[in-house]
């Protein structure tokens, strides 16, 4: 029986590895300096969870033909990884899981420069597999997740932002990749449109649950003993949803002086230490914790059209994972 | 007879309207910070030169559908202007054709996030034609872009950069964008391979003189006249070919002056008076265009295969055209 995120990970051990393999192999490029961005990104500590739920989702869907699988897990990881180099410029980033980000290593413009061989390299490979669905898919997806990104700069420092803005952010931003590498998963196994909408939903819900649980981490107090530097959507002026639901609860007051810390150009101790009082006094995270809740619960519910079976086992289990991480 | 631009545009005026029509009409975002960026820049003044290279191309192999050359012309015009934003960014420019550029306008933030969207969206319109060969010449092209473009940062002050090393950069950067949007003109037209094959090797030769004659307008003395600034490659750290050509055949003393120039943070005016001294002196300017001059030949003669035709004489009079302009 798997339930957690280490038995998911015991269990495709070898799979992840020729995967992990594929990801490294598919770069494929002469440019030095490309290489150079390219492997201390890609080596950077990611966890793979888009290949792994591409993975999960093909076995899931009965493809056992050890091809097109690696081969559009490492696409959604290319994807994925040219999205955090410019993220990481716009953000004007200076860690990245815990080391340097690529633009204060080499700066802005190789990081600009790299993530968009990253991103013509995914297409480059996903086009080889000659599979029109996959390119749909694909092409939506990035449009999206673009969008998403300006949506995201539009509402930097925004305190008014609704509940509905932050959702079609978040889903734009995360929840289309995530959710695209299910359904690939179910595309390249020819599965019925039933399942493939199944995982798509799942992954949809999935990359919700995920995305939220990230942002209540930027206000968990209870980590500050494990040494984690909160308040970093605070500083760079993100409005997420433990801050939504802060702001709605919030008197005239107390909203003012955090529309105040919003505008500021940093952060102070004091500052970041009234947010999460008032984030303890309102439940504020736990609230935005509860919704990441309900999401994972869906997600899993979404399953239901599937038989039991190992891959079902381990979607469940990140299902699980994505709201119970600690970082 | 179609011996001029002037012609040209005269002779393809109703198809070049619907082609801009289609350029404004592809955007198709509600997100209000990208419909303003991308209007702007798409609006600023461009030559919808790679737009119109595919259309000419469509129609010299028999194209009269009225659908898919404008698609793809949008689609390249839109790759073009992805990278520009880029470089933009990456080059810290101010002016653009003139105009403040976006990101001096809107951020770097949003030229980046932009030239992104711009590029996904080619991508997703490109994909919605079916047609497999389109998507591997368009993946190819993008990357090997990406890869110029890296390579172009790698060799910023590098005075030691060798004539070989110059053309493999202008290839990638300007070259196969070119070259593609012949070749897909013959693509869609479903033309036979030898003149598919014709008309790429007419982008190629057409980019590398639309590119090398652009180096030496930044050299260009008796433009100054003309109230155009010159030495901005020179101020960049970029070595192009006048500039190698120079440095070939200047003295060992001169030599070092011109490597201290381009180290330096900024060009006075006495540099650029020193440098365009001697560019005078060895001729390194007009080596340059004759280079150029040679390679428009060489494209016009790939057009041998074709009989002569409306859409033939306009290619030759834009192979003429990219080593006469004066901007």
């Amino acid at each position: 029986m798997i339930t957690t995120l280490q038995d998911v990970l015991k269990e495709y051990k070898s799979d992840m590895e020729r995967m992990e393999h594929r990801i490294h192999e598919s770069l494929g490029t002469d440019v030095p300096l490309i290489q150079q961005v390219s492997k201390y990104i890609l080596g950077a500590g990611g966890k793979r969870f888009r290949p792994l739920l591409h993975l999960l989702s093909a076995r899931l869907c009965g493809y056992r033909e050890h091809t097109a699988e690696y081969l559009l897990g490492s696409v959604v990881e290319y994807i994925h990884t040219a999205s955090l180099l410019h993220d990481d410029v716009v953000d004007e980033a200076k860690i990245r899981r815990g080391r340097s980000s690529a633009n204060s290593l080499w700066g802005n413009q190789a990081s600009i420069l790299v993530g968009d061989y990253l991103y013509s390299k995914a297409l480059y490979h996903a086009v080889r597999l000659q599979n029109q669905r996959v390119m749909d898919v694909l092409s939506e997806t990035t449009t999206t997740m673009s969008e998403g990104e300006v949506l995201q700069l539009m509402q930097i420092q925004n305190s008014e932002i609704t509940e509905a803005d932050y959702f079609r952010l978040v889903e734009c931003k995360t929840g289309v990749l995530i959710s695209a590498s299910c359904r690939l998963g179910a595309i390249i196994s020819k599965a019925p449109l039933s399942r493939e909408d199944a995982l798509t939903a799942y992954g949809k819900k999935l990359g919700l649950a995920f995305q939220i649980t990230d942002d209540t981490l930027d206000y968990a107090a209870d980590q500050r003993q494990l040494g984690k530097v909160l308040g970093k959507d605070l500083d760079e002026g993100k409005v997420t949803l433990p801050l939504i639901y802060l702001i709605h609860k919030a008197d005239p007051e107390e909203k003012e002086h955090i529309r105040s810390i919003l505008h500021a150009d940093t952060v102070s101790e004091h500052d970041l230490t009234y947010t999460l009082g008032l984030m303890e006094k309102y439940g504020a995270v736990d609230e935005a914790l509860n919704l990441a809740q309900s999401l994972s619960n869906e997600s899993k519910a979404a399953l239901a059209v599937f038989p039991d079976s190992m891959p079902r086992q381990a979607l469940m289990a990140l299902a699980d994972y994505v709201v119970q991480r600690e970082m």
